[in-house]
C-alpha cells in the first residue's frame, strides 16, 4: 500500500482505524495523495458515489487502474438522477467500466480493464445467486424475479441513526425502502447482461439483527421445460472454476458459514408442486460482497490468482 | 384455570414451569385430567399434534369445547400421511373444526363452535398479510403466492439440537426445510378460503437470530386492474373492525414492535415498475402466534370481546 | 394521566412516541404543563438531572409531590460539582427527598413525602444484593465493596453514539468509565444508610450485547463470624414482605427472568474457602430500575399496594 | 498435519468438521493414529481431561511431544478428585508438564519441554490481567483476588442443553458454578507461581449473550504503597516484548476488538479513592484461550517466532 486517503482522518495512523493494520502508513489527504500517484498505481475508492464519479477520470489520465467500490460507475448515466440523485459528471467513464463480479464474467475480461465498478454487497448476492438459473433458462421468460434480501446491520456503515442503535435493531426484523432500494437498478443491469434479456426484479431489502453477514433468496416462477435437475447441473456448471463461490450440495447456505471469508455460497432448487424456483446466497457483506471482492478484482487486473491475498475464513471452531 | 396436565411435568407446581403463573395449581397426568373433566369446560390442548387428535373426539364426548393449538385439526384428513407422518384416527372431528383465526373469520362463526384448530405462527402471519390481497382480487389469478418467512428461535420450541444452540444460532440467517414445511398446506388451505379459489404458496421459513418475533413477506404478481390505491384500501377494508390487527399507515412493520403484543401488524404494497404486490405481517410468535391467540378464541367462544384477558404489550421504553 | 409534557415532543399525540399508550393525550410544553398544575397532583420528572432540579421547588410550592426519576436529587449538594458537573440550585430540596427504594425503606416512610429521589438502575440493584449483607453485618467492617455491574445497552437511551450501534455494541463486552461513573456516589450513601456506617465501593459497570436488563455481582470480604446460613437468612429476612424482590432458592439470578417485570432477583453466597461475600441482583432496568419503581413509589405516597397497576412479567413461553 | 483422530468422526474428512481446513485428511480412530505415531512429533490432545491423563505416557514414551488443551496437567494429582471429579492416572506426568502460558514463563522454558498444560480460557484471561499486578506486588499480602469472568456461549462447547439453547442464552446474564467453578484452582495455581506467594480467588464465571469472546476483570485490593502509575509500569514492563498481548494506553479492553485475534487485550486501573486496583483482559475463548494458544506453544516448542502461521484478526471494517 503507497498511500491511504481521507480528509476526515488525515494525519491519523492507518492502524487507528483499522485495528489491525500494520503501523507505520497515516492519512493523508485526497488532494495529495491525487499529486503523489504514480501511472501504474492501482487506486480503491470507498467514497461516496458522486466523489467517485468526479474522482476518477483524473486517475485514469494519470495512468492508474480503478477499483471503484462505490456506486459512482455500476448504473448507466440516465439512471443517476432516479437512484442516487445526482447527475453524473462524467458518462464516457461508464461506458469503459467493467462490472466486477468475476465469477460471472469471461475469462481474461478483466485483464486490460482500467475501471471496475465493484459491485454492492446485495447486487454480489442476487447476481451469485440468480446468475446460474438465468444462463440456462430455467426462468419463465419475462417473469420478474422477487429478491427477498435479509442483511446485517454494517451493510449501513457506521452512519448514526435511531434505528441502528442496538436497542432499536436487537430482537427486530423489518424490511426497508420497499420499492426503491438503490441496489434495485444495478441488480437488474447484472442479471439482464446474465440473461441477455431484460430482467426486472422485486427486491425488498430486510435488516436481520446480526453484525455481519447477508443472505439472498431469489424466487421465480420456473420455464414449463424446467426440471429439478437441471437447477443442480446449472449452479455445478457456472461455479464449476470459481474459487470465490462455493455450491452446496444438498442444504440451503447459511451466513455463519461465510463469515469472514471470500468465498460465497449458492444453492438452488426447484419446487415442483407449485413450479416456483428459489435460489440462494449467502455471503460476508464485508469480504466477499465488499473489500474482499475488491481484492478479487485487484488480483484479475495483474493477473493473480483470484483469491491471493485473500485469507480463508477462520472458521475452525463455529 | 381448572386444571393443567402433563405427563411430563406431574406433580410438580405449575409456577415452576412457566415463572409468573400464580401459586397454587401443580401439573395432573392426561388420564387424571380427563378423568376430572365437566360439560361445558374449554380444553386447550398444547400436545403434538397425533395426541391432539386421538384426546379430541372424548373431550368432545363430555361435552367440552376444545382449542387445539397442535396441527392435529389444521388440515384435510387425506394431507396428514404427507405432511404429518401419520393416519388420522378421527377425520370427523376435522369437518368439524373452525380455523381459529378470529379476523378472518364472519362474525360470530365462532359462537357455536366445539372445536376451533388454532392456527400455526407461520400461518397466522402468512394468511393475515396476504388474505387483504386476495379477497380484493388483487393476484393474479393462478399464480402461486412466494412466502418468504423469518422467525426467532423460539418457533422451535425448547428441543434440544445443535443448530438451535446459541453458538450455532447466533450471527445465523438461514433458510429451512425448502419445499417441504409442514405449514405450507396449512397456509393454502387458508388462503385458499379467503380466496374462494386454490391458492398455491411457494413458502420458505428461515430462521434469524432472535428470540421471539416472526415476520412474514408476501409477494406475488399482480392482476392488471390492481392499482397502489386499491392496495392500502384491501387492508383497510379488512381489518377496520379487527382489534388483534393494526395496519400501517406508511412503513412496513417490524417484530419488536410486536413483543409480547396481542397484535399482528401488516402492511401492503404495490410496485406498478414491476406489477409485483409485496405484503408483510409481523407477530409475535408465542402471542398472536399462538397462546395469544387461542385465548382470543376462547373469548370468541364465550362472547368476549377478542382481547379480553390479553395485556397489551408492555413497550413504553423500547 | 392529566398531562405529558416535553419540549421536544410537543403537539404530537404520546402514543406515537410510547406505542401501547392509549389515543387520546398530546405532548404540551413543560411550561404549559406547569402552569395547569393542580395542588395533590404528582408530577414524574424524566429530565436532565440539572432540569429536574430547577423545575422541583416551583412543583412543590404549588402543592404537587414529585417523583424524580433523573440524578436531581440523589446526592448531597457537594458532590453535584463533581459527579454531575453542575452547582445544586435548590440544596433545601435535597434535604427533603426520600431516597425511594421501597423495599429498603421503614414502612410508611413515603406515605408523607413529598419529595422523592427514583434510584438510578445501577444503584437500585447495587443496593438490593448488598443491603441484607451490610445490614446483617456479615461484611468486614471498613472494607469497600467490590461491584460488578452488567447492562444492556437501554441503559443508555437514546442517545446516538458510535459505541451504541448494533454493529459495535453486538457480541462485545466492555467496562467504562471505570473508577469514575455517576452512580458511584449514589450506591455509596445509599449503601451507607443501611449500614449505618460509611460504606465505599469500586464500581464498575460494563455494556453486554442485550438490550433490556441488568446484572450487579457484588463481592465483598466476610466478617471473621459470618457463615453461609447466615447469608440466606439475612435475605429472606429483608425481603419476607417485599412484593418487588424475589429471593432465589438456591442459583443464582439471570437477567432474562426479570424481563418486563416489575420484580428484581436477588442471591447471596459465602464461599468458605477465601472468605467472600457474594450477591447479585438482576432486574428490568427499565421496570424495577426505572419507570416500574416510580410506579411503585407513586404507589407508597397514594396508600396503595406496591405493585397496583404494574402487570406481572408477560414470561409465560420463554 | 499427520493425522487427526476421534472416534466419534472416524472415516469422516475434517473439512466436513471443521469448514475451511483442507480436503484430504480424514478422521482416524485415536488407537490407529496412536499407532502410526513417529518420535518427534507433537501431539495436540483435545479430548476430556480424563482421556488426555491416560494417553500423555504412552505418547511421551514414543517420543511425541505433548500438548494437552484439556484439563488432564493443570494441577497437582491431590486436587483431581475434588475438581474434575477424578483420580489421575499418572501422576509423574503432573510434575513434568510445564503451564503454557507463553508471555509468562520465562524466555526459552518451553524449548526442551516435552508436555505442555494448555491452559483453559478463563485462566489465559485471569493470569495475563492479575500477573502484572501480582509480578510488581501492587496487591495486599495474603487478600483474595475477585475475578469475575465474563465468557460467550462457545466456552461451553456443542453440549447440549436447555440453558445452551439461544432461545435461553439470548437477552440473558447469568452467574453460574459460584464458588465451584473447576477453573478456579488453575488460576490460583498459575497467579501463585507469578506471585511467588499463596494467592487465593473468588471466582464467579457469567455467560453472557455473545458466541465468541471473554473479559474477565479482576479486582483486588491494593498495597499501601501503590500508586497508579505503578499500575502502568506493571503492564507495560511485563508485555513490553509480548507479541501475543496488547496493552491498552487509556481504556479498557473490549471482546470485539479481540475476535478470531491471537493477541488478548489487558488494562490495569488504580482507584485512588478506594485502594482497589482494577485489571481487565479481553479475549478470543477459542484462539488466545484456546487453539490458538496451543500453536504459540509449538511454535515455542520448536523454536519459531510465537505468533507464526496465526493470522492476525480480520478486524478491517468492523
Amino acid at each position: 500500500v503507497d498511500a491511504a486517503s481521507s480528509d476526515q482522518l488525515e494525519g491519523r495512523p492507518v492502524w487507528a482505524a483499522v485495528p489491525g493494520f500494520p503501523r507505520g502508513l497515516g492519512f493523508v489527504s485526497h488532494a495529495r495523495a491525487l499529486a503523489d500517484t504514480q501511472s501504474g498505481q492501482i487506486a480503491f475508492l470507498a467514497t461516496p458515489a458522486r466523489t467517485a464519479a468526479e474522482l476518477t477520470p483524473t486517475l485514469l489520465e494519470r495512468g492508474l487502474r480503478v477499483i471503484d467500490l462505490s456506486g459512482g460507475h455500476r448504473l448507466p448515466a440516465e439512471q443517476y438522477p432516479d437512484w442516487y440523485g445526482f447527475e453524473h459528471p462524467f458518462p464516457d467513464a461508464l461506458d469503459e467500466a467493467v462490472y466486477g463480479l468475476p465469477e460471472l464474467l469471461p475469462a481474461g475480461a478483466l485483464a486490460s480493464a482500467r475501471l471496475v465498478a465493484n459491485p454492492g454487497c446485495y447486487a454480489t448476492a442476487a447476481a451469485l445467486a440468480a446468475a446460474p438459473l438465468l444462463k440456462a433458462r430455467l426462468v419463465r421468460p419475462g417473469a420478474p424475479l422477487v429478491i427477498d434480501g435479509k442483511s446485517g446491520t454494517t451493510g449501513a456503515g457506521k452512519t448514526l441513526s435511531e434505528p441502528m442503535l442496538f436497542s432499536e435493531a436487537a430482537d427486530d426484523v423489518r424490511p426497508y425502502r420497499v420499492g426503491k432500494h438503490q441496489h434495485t437498478p444495478e441488480i437488474e443491469r447484472a442479471l439482464s447482461r446474465y440473461a441477455h434479456a431484460i430482467v426486472k426484479v422485486a427486491f425488498t431489502p430486510h435488516v436481520v439483527p446480526m453484525r455481519r453477514g447477508l443472505l439472498c433468496s431469489v424466487y421465480a416462477p420456473a420455464s414449463d421445460e424446467a426440471k429439478p435437475e437441471d437447477v443442480v447441473a446449472a449452479f455445478d456448471g457456472v461455479y464449476a472454476e470459481a474459487p470465490g463461490v462455493e455450491v452446496r450440495a444438498d442444504a440451503p447456505p447459511e451466513t455463519k458459514r461465510t463469515l469472514h471469508a471470500p468465498q460465497a455460497e449458492v444453492w438452488g432448487h426447484l419446487d415442483p408442486r407449485t413450479g416456483t424456483l428459489s435460489a440462494f446466497c449467502a455471503l460476508d457483506n464485508l469480504v466477499k460482497g465488499a473489500a474482499g471482492q475488491a481484492i478479487q478484482n485487484m488480483n484479475a487486473l495483474i493477473g493473480e490468482h483470484l483469491q491471493a491475498g485473500l485469507q480463508p475464513a477462520p472458521r475452525s471452531a463455529t
